[in-house]
């Protein structure tokens, strides 16, 4: 139980999600307190009942508080939350400012979550495309150890906030109508596209997003000899991001021994009856907290691998839900 | 030179294009007759500045032609192309009913033009997912030897015809605008969604479309070893299909020397440079008849691999302009 828990960000597409999870799930806490950019100050918001207006982001506004969760871009992280680790705040950021620094905890609460109770300052959430690839791959990791896993991703566009699925929506309207159309965040044309860059380029060709993954990844699972070889692509759904996924391990895997896996596993759900035209898609993971993992075969070219298709909801388990059950096991433990 | 082309599905998406093609390129005959089901018979099309009527196709239809250029659904491409074989015709084929038969050669004009010439009865042209891909692997085969591929593919609508995108763009209007909207092809709403089946499930949860991406292309690089581990995936792109490829060869490839062996094939144009936002996308690629190549680079879990990015035009080279090649490769010989 925390007297008074802050949202940073709370007016963003993963922070209005957050104000919604906290208040469907009960959250404990005597007072809830939302903060934002100056431009969104003095908004008001309908939360539990009640209305609370937003208040503006400053190094001094963390007085007081017991917790925060932060859902912001990365400088904005980079800037305000060392400020409200010294205010003597818990801290759970989404931004990816933090997450690969030494002294910072990166959690995915079915995986890691001793760090988030022994963490002495920010406790990061994993980028979206990672918490669902990592989820999945834990039981394999524990029961086979993963040695390489070869992940392509079909990311949604809520990935880049409101204005991501604001220029989905309207570029596709705009090209149905054959009228031209503004895009604000991406760089090409999203409607009717795919585009193979998310994030910026960095070393070897591969771009922020697709690195994230690959170093992430170990650092949840806490093994710095897993292989990863990512490929990051935008596609034209506006939530929900997909990846194929190849997990080569140690020790071979069947087909059934991965389904069990998969589906003892909290967070995951098995959805793989194709016969039946069961797998999961974007339009039928949307709004769910859980990992939809689906598709589950042997690779036809190796018997140390087994491939599989993964959808999950990015602004929930990928965002939202993951910092708010980090948030929940503070919670508990603070209670006892 | 031949005396007389038909072009067998003339009304369809890829039959279109044919046409287009033919003409564009000022295919050596004398005469074209163009043909399609009772439904579109009757029909009259503009081909080289003449009205020419579409006529049904029968088994009795192909008496006093050279060469049939087929694009049909499969059980129309059983019926009717032995046929056309005993009639005396060449035969190249787009469906993918023939393209495993032992007697048939299976044939991209740049790789295997050899068998093209040297057969006796149907030539089929691969499946589009499978054409491209092979395109990008053959020089890397000739090179270094390529052991295995792990390929998941980002699938136009327009591979599954005419409706596949009236579905796309139709569904599309009325998911922005809130309304139903009855898909005709598609088992789920393809519009902002990705569907993990193309085609229907067959052997180890592998589906028809996968299974093709397996045995053509060992049929076409004619190795039998080559290990393939695909996953084909449609998404709401009207036209273009774009492939993640992962290829291990048995001699280490660096990146330069791909990227040299890919630019130095004809077909191939590689469009890769990142670091100023080039590299393929669907956007880009639409209309083209070359495959398209970016994003090469080390795989960071395996210096015996690569890994990049390939688009191409499905109803083009992934179907029609291999079928017009194979079609103009007939031609030279016969000019001999």
């Amino acid at each position: 139980m925390f007297n008074t828990v802050a949202v940073v960000g709370a007016t963003g597409a993963v922070g209005r999600i957050i104000l919604q999870l906290l208040e469907q799930r009960r959250f404990p806490a005597r007072t809830f307190r939302f903060f934002a950019s100056a431009r969104s100050a003095g908004q008001q918001v309908e939360f539990a009942g009640q209305r609370i207006t937003i208040e503006e982001l400053t190094h001094t506004c963390f007085q007081g508080i017991d917790l925060v969760i932060a859902s912001t871009p990365d400088e904005t992280a980079a800037e305000y939350l060392p400020s409200a680790v010294q205010a003597g705040c818990r801290v759970i950021d989404e931004s990816g400012y933090w997450r690969m620094h030494s002294d910072v905890a990166l959690v995915v609460p079915e995986i890691n979550p001793q760090e988030a109770l022994n963490a002495k300052g920010i406790i990061a959430s994993p980028n979206c495309s990672t918490t669902q690839m990592v989820l999945a791959l834990k039981p394999l990791h524990d029961a086979a150890r993963v040695r390489r896993v070869i992940v392509s991703t079909y990311q949604a566009t809520s990935g880049a906030g409101l204005q991501g699925t604001a220029d989905l929506l309207e570029g596709s309207r705009a090209a149905l109508a054959g009228t031209d159309y503004q895009y604000q965040v991406f760089r090409y044309p999203i409607a009717f596209n795919a585009i193979p860059q998310i994030g910026s380029f960095k070393q070897d060709g591969y771009t922020s997003e697709e690195l994230k993954m690959v170093y992430e990844t170990r650092k949840i699972l806490g093994d710095d000899s897993i292989q990863v070889c990512p490929t990051c692509i935008r596609i034209p759904v506006s939530n929900c991001h997909s990846e194929t996924i190849n997990v080569e391990t140690e020790r071979p895997l069947t087909v059934e021994e991965a389904r069990r896996l998969f589906a003892a596993t909290p967070g995951i759900t098995v959805v793989d009856d194709p016969a039946n035209g069961q797998y999961p898609m974007p339009s039928t993971c949307d709004g769910s907290d859980d990992v939809f993992v689906g598709r589950i075969r042997r690779d036809l070219s190796n018997p140390n691998c087994i491939t599989f298709w993964c959808v999950s909801d990015n602004l929930r388990k990928g965002a939202a839900t993951n910092a708010v059950q980090i948030a929940e096991l503070l919670a508990r433990h603070a209670a006892k």
